[in-house]
C-alpha cells in the first residue's frame, strides 16, 4: 500500500497556515496580498513535487502531473472566510500535494497521474466557487467583470494588479481527467458525535435562499395604541414559529433552516416598524423536500396575505442550489480504503456545506471525504482537527486515489 | 372673548412650512441651514408682534413680551424629524405667536404678557429636548460639548458656525413665568376615533428603553444540525411572545411596548447567529406599572438564564423617563375654554409622546392641549390636521391663555 509521509504533510499544512495566521485562525481572503503570496509558495511546492504548476487567469493554482492520463484531480481551496480556520479547504489541497508525492515515490504507483488544484475563491470574497466554475467551462467572464469584494475592489482590477488577468485558465481535459476527489474537514459534529474518524460523503445538500418582506404601517411608538398597530416586526416574529412548525413536519434529522438576518425599518426604538425583512436559508439532500419546504412557505405567505391587514412578499435572494449526489463507484473506493486503513472508524455522511466538488461533478465523477472537526466548529478561528485524524484521512485518501487510478488503468489496458 | 385671526394663523403656519418643505412633509433638522433660516424668520415675526425676540445660545427662539408679568409661556418646537410632518411642534409655536398678537389687540387682554418659545432640538438631532432643558437650568454644557448628529457634525461647531455659541440662553424667570402651555398635534388616533376636536392632556407618559442581548454559538448554517444549535436569533424570536404575554397581564389600554430594532450577529444567511440584540421601549402614564414591567422582564431574563444553555443580558439603553402629570388647575382652564369654544367636542387624553412640557413642568405649572392628527399619523411626511381643527385649537388655547393670565392678575391685585 502507498504510504504518505505524516511529517511532510503536517509541515506543509503548518507552513500554509503561516500565510495570514491570526491567533489560532487564518485570514487569507481570495486574491489578497497574503493569499497571492501563499499561491506562489504553493505553486513552488507543487513544482518541487514534479508537477507543472501555474497560477491561472483567475488565481487557481493548478499542478498538472507530467504523467499521461488517466488522471485523478485532487483539490479544494486555500482561500478562507473573513475569520477562517486553518484547515477549511487548505487541508484538501495539501492532501493532494502529499498524495501526488507519495504515489510518485512508490514503485507500484509512480506511473499514476494526480493533478492538484487550489480553486480560487470558494468562499466568495468576490464570486463564490469561481475557480471550479471556470474549470468546468462555465462562462465566468461576466462574474470577473462585475464582482467586487466588501471593500469595493473589483475582481478585474485585482487580477490585473496581480498580473493574472488574461492568463490561460485551467480547464477540464476530456480524456485525461477521469475523476475528482475533494478531501475536507467535516465542519459539523456528526463524525465526532458518532466517535468516527472518516466520513465518506453521500450527497452535498442543496439550498434555497429567500427573503420575506413584511409591510405594515410605520407609526409613533408612544402614541399608537397596541390594538391598532400594524407592526411589521411583530408580524415577522409571529410568523417564524408557524414556519418552524411547518418545516418540522417536513424535515428529517439532516434538514436545516436558518433565519440569519432580520432588519426592522426604520430600526428606531421610538418607531413602530413599518417594514421588516427576514432572510431565510434552508438546506437538504433531497430536492423534493426542498421543493416541499418552498411550497409550504408560499402557502403560509398566501394565508398571511389573505388574512391581512399586513402584507408579506417572498422573493429569492440567490439562485437555488440543487443537491449533488457523489459518484457511487468513487465513494465505494473511499469506503474500501477506509475499511483497510481505519476499519470500523468510518461513516457515510451528507455534506451540509457547499463545496467545489458540487461544481466539478458537472464534468466528471466526483467524491468527497471528511475528517472530524473538533466540536463541529468551522468558519471560526478556533476550527481544528486532531493531528491523528489529519494523518489518517490523508492515508485513506491516498489509498483510495491509488485504487481509483489503478482501476482506470486496468479498464484502459 | 379674545378672538384669534384664522387667516393670519394659517398664513404663518404655511410660511413656516416652506422652510424645508419636502412633498407634503418637512425636513428641518435642528440647526441645519434651513432651520436657522426659519428661526431668523420666526424671530422677525415675533418682533413684528411686539415681542423682544432673540435666537439664544443654543438656538431656541424666545420672544419675550414687553409687558410686565405675570407671564404665560406658550411654546413647542420648530425642528423636525428626519422625515417630519409640517405641524409637529410648529403648530404650537405659531399658536403662541398668534395668541400673543390676539391678546395684544383686544382691550380686555392687551395688558397680559405672553412669552413665546421655539425650544431647540426637541427631536434630538443632537440632544433631545435641549432648549427646554437649558431653559429650566439643567446643566447642558456637557451635552453641547459632546453631542453630534448622524453626519458626525458636533453641536459645538454648528453653534459656532451659526454665530450662536456663547450667546446668552433664555432662562426661566422666577416671579415672571407663572405657567406654561404647549399646544400640539395629538400624533395618535384617539381623538379621531372618538370623533372629538380637542384633547386636554392629563399626563405625559414615562418610558423605559432597554436592550436584550442573547448570546448563543455562531455556527455553520449548513453543517450544524437543528438539534444541537444554540441559535441566538431563534432564542430572541421565542422570547418575544413570552414577554408579550407577561406585559399584556400588566397593561391597560394605554400601555404600549415596541421592539423597534433587532440585530443578528453576524447577519449572514449561511451562519447560525451567535448573537442577537433586541431593542425594547415601553411607555405608560403610571410609574408603578413601568416598574412592574421592568421587574417582569428581569424575572423572564433570570428564568431564561437559569434554563440555559443560551444567555441573555438586559441593559438600559437610555435614562428612564418618569410620567409627568399636567397641572390640574391649568388643565381646568383648558377644559373650561374647550367647553366654551367647542362644547361636547373635547376629551381628556394622556400624551403617549414626549414633549418639552415634561421638562418645563420641573420649574412651573405646565399643561398641554391636542388637536387631532388625521389617521393618527405623525413622524411621517403625510402627517396632517384638518384646518378647522387647527383654527379651533388656537381659539381654545387663546381663550384658556387669557383666563389663566386674568386669574393670575386677580390673584396679585
Amino acid at each position: 500500500m502507498v504510504k504518505i509521509d505524516p511529517d511532510r504533510l503536517l509541515t506543509d499544512l503548518k507552513r500554509l497556515r503561516n500565510f495570514g495566521a491570526t491567533g489560532p485562525g487564518v485570514v487569507r481572503l481570495a486574491l489578497s496580498p497574503v493569499d497571492l503570496e501563499s499561491r506562489r509558495w504553493l505553486a513552488g511546492r507543487m513544482a518541487e513535487a514534479g508537477l507543472d504548476a501555474v497560477i491561472d487567469g483567475v488565481g487557481t493554482v493548478f499542478g498538472r502531473s507530467r504523467k499521461s492520463g488517466p488522471a485523478l484531480v485532487i483539490g479544494s481551496h486555500t482561500d478562507t472566510q473573513p475569520t477562517g480556520g486553518w484547515l477549511d479547504g487548505a487541508m484538501g489541497v495539501i492532501y493532494g500535494l502529499e498524495i501526488a508525492r507519495a504515489l510518485a515515490e512508490n514503485d507500484t504507483t509512480s506511473h499514476l497521474a494526480v493533478d492538484v488544484a487550489s480553486w480560487i475563491d470558494e468562499e466568495g470574497t468576490f464570486s463564490g466557487l469561481l475557480g471550479s466554475r471556470s474549470f468546468v467551462g462555465e462562462p465566468v467572464e461576466e462574474s470577473i467583470r462585475r464582482a467586487a469584494n466588501r471593500e469595493g475592489q473589483h475582481l478585474q482590477d485585482v487580477l490585473e494588479a496581480a498580473g493574472l488577468a488574461g492568463l490561460p485558465r485551467a480547464r477540464f481535459e476530456q480524456g485525461r481527467h477521469v475523476a475528482y476527489l475533494e478531501p475536507h474537514i467535516e465542519q459539523g459534529g456528526r463524525l465526532e458525535a458518532a466517535g468516527k474518524s472518516i466520513g465518506v460523503v453521500t450527497t452535498i445538500v442543496g439550498l434555497r435562499e429567500l427573503r420575506l418582506r413584511f409591510t405594515g404601517q410605520r407609526n409613533h411608538a408612544g402614541t399608537t395604541p397596541m390594538s391598532i398597530r400594524r407592526d411589521a416586526g411583530a408580524a415577522l416574529v409571529a410568523f417564524i414559529p408557524q414556519m418552524n412548525d411547518a418545516f418540522a413536519q417536513l424535515a428529517d434529522a439532516d434538514t436545516v433552516w436558518t433565519v440569519g438576518r432580520i432588519d426592522l425599518d426604520p430600526g428606531s426604538l421610538s418607531v413602530v416598524p413599518g417594514g421588516a425583512d427576514m432572510y431565510l436559508q434552508f438546506r437538504d439532500a433531497n430536492t423534493a423536500r426542498l421543493q416541499a419546504m418552498e411550497e409550504t412557505l408560499v402557502a403560509l405567505v398566501r394565508d398571511f396575505n389573505a388574512q391581512g391587514p399586513l402584507n408579506v412578499e417572498l422573493t429569492t435572494v440567490d439562485e437555488p442550489m440543487e443537491p449533488v449526489t457523489m459518484d457511487a463507484a468513487l465513494a465505494a473506493h473511499l469506503a474500501s480504503a477506509a475499511d483497510a486503513v481505519a476499519p470500523g472508524q468510518w461513516l457515510r455522511v451528507p455534506s451540509g456545506a457547499a463545496h467545489d466538488a458540487q461544481v466539478i461533478a458537472r464534468c466528471m465523477p466526483a467524491c468527497m471525504m471528511f475528517v472530524p472537526s473538533i466540536g463541529g466548529m468551522s468558519h471560526d478561528f478556533i476550527e481544528d482537527t486532531a493531528e491523528e485524524h489529519i494523518v489518517l484521512g490523508c492515508q485513506v485518501a491516498a489509498t483510495a486515489a491509488a485504487a481509483i487510478l489503478q482501476e482506470q488503468w486496468a479498464r484502459q489496458s
